[in-house]
């Protein structure tokens, strides 16, 4: 952020932050930076007259605006906070209203998309004027939870938010994006959209694809009845994703496709070696694979 | 059980339940029937001095005696509670120290195979003498932590234990074997071993074998590091069985290999509908499967 000559050194200015999409991930940074004390104003940027009723009800947005481009106008910081599909759309419509200096940051799950739709709507022409003002991120936080409902002031405590520079964002703008990021207690780090979409297919991507499939197989079984309630923690903790957002799951498959079946072939690698070992009953390699993983898992997690 | 002269009616007589294999499953049900004061002995049955001396000193156990046969001497109840592979040369131990009416129950993750078991064992000659005090069982409860050390007196509380009865099995041996697992607030259910295995490899072997596979997979790759350390809840709890323990596992897969691969053969049709769909861009394929699923596993669990 440029410096602002009416405030003294040291203090803070009140920051105007728009909240495209205040749904879970919008309305829990909202509720953190607020927890926090942090000197923002949070307008709520949403699609009806009662999402923004709710917004204001709920506490956590000092302003709420209905429609993306009359939501920005004025903001300091933009975050865009919907499903990868929406985003090019938004951010057409809020281009001609944004002021000079704002900064757009999002929170999608998928980087190259995102990089590519804002090159697409303002690398032409001027691009120095937008370009250095654009930071790409992801807070690696989410619940199978949706909506404004489930906000958790919490959300991002202890958790990873990644941001994705591109080579012309000012570090100014990138500075400002972490610094509301760590506010809430997150830890932020950059690396590229590359790295960022093809390790995220492997941690959140493909798990997800995996669990909507592996509960939609046995939807399919007679009896399915029998085996959901006879499932126990093992089953409700491997699933619970399956239980996320099905418009959001959609446009991650469809805008990180091709990193998701890359490491689609690699689980089914491992799965045919382990189908294998079943079928001759290979009790050595079973043992030795299931001792890989818990080792190459224990360290990680509690 | 049979009525005890000595007891007035209404006092229940002190069980004696020789618990074989101390560990998470053994130790969390003696841990649960002292906590509500349920009337039982716990004899911990062990494999060395320091197990003995560690059951002692947790308190848990009223007595510890190392090896199988010495260990069901006098006992009404025996359990066994160790792996799939480990059961039969345990039943041929203790066959010939067990008291003529001892009841015989046990926690294996594979049904079909302990009634093999029994069956190999005690089904020869005059069967009518052990046959009828023989219950099956599986309490659908675990942790992907092993060992004593692990113990929970909440284990079993609000889960479902199955029961798998001969059709040899006496009533009255079923509901003292019941009773037990009631007494740590789970609730008993009985089917057959062949449904029991079926349901089990599509809620329980399944999953632990595609997260040790996914595990396994993403620990090959080059950056495996980077790739656990920006996992996020998801896929934390996606993998959690994953750290599960490995010879367990290997003896599941070992005893119920064909309901495994064919649950497996389910799973890999639905991710081979969906490759094809995040391949070709469809993202109303994606949806609706997404959607199902969601559907499917939202009323079962919170």
């Amino acid at each position: 952020m440029m410096s602002d000559p009416t405030t003294t050194p040291g203090e803070s200015r009140t920051l105007r932050l728009a909240i495209i999409g205040f749904g879970l991930i919008g309305a829990s940074l909202a509720a953190s930076l607020k927890r926090v004390g942090h000197p923002v104003e949070i307008v709520a940027v949403v699609r009806s007259e009662a999402d923004a009723d709710e917004a204001l009800t709920s506490g956590i947005a000092d302003r709420a605006v209905v429609g993306a481009a009359a939501g920005v106008v004025g903001a300091d910081v933009v975050l865009l906070a919907v499903p990868m599909l929406a985003m090019r759309e938004i951010l057409e419509a809020i281009a001609p209203a944004l002021a000079a200096n704002a900064i757009i940051t999002d929170a999608g799950s998928v980087k190259g998309r995102f990089v590519e739709d804002v090159r697409a709507v303002f690398g032409e022409a001027p691009a120095e004027e937008r370009l250095p003002f654009i930071v790409p991120g992801h807070p690696i936080a989410g619940r199978e939870k949706s909506g404004m409902v489930s906000a958790d002031a919490a959300l991002f405590a202890g958790r990873r938010v990644l941001l994705t520079p591109l080579p012309e964002t000012d570090e100014a703008a990138i500075n400002t994006v972490a610094a509301l990021w760590r506010a809430t207690g997150a830890m932020v780090e950059c690396l590229s959209p590359e790295r960022h979409d093809r390790v995220l297919a492997a941690t959140s991507h493909l798990p997800h694809v995996v669990a909507f499939a592996l509960v939609d197989a046995l939807k399919a079984r007679q009896g399915a009845d029998e085996i959901f309630r006879y499932a126990a923690g093992g089953f409700r903790d491997f699933t619970r994703i399956a239980s996320s957002d099905p418009v959001m799951w959609r446009d991650i498959c469809l805008t990180n496709g091709a990193a998701i079946v890359e490491t689609l072939d690699e689980l089914e690698a491992s799965l045919s070696t382990l189908r294998e070992a079943i079928r001759r009953g290979d009790g050595q390699t079973l043992e030795e694979i299931f001792q890989r993983a818990k080792a190459a898992r224990d360290p990680y997690f509690e």
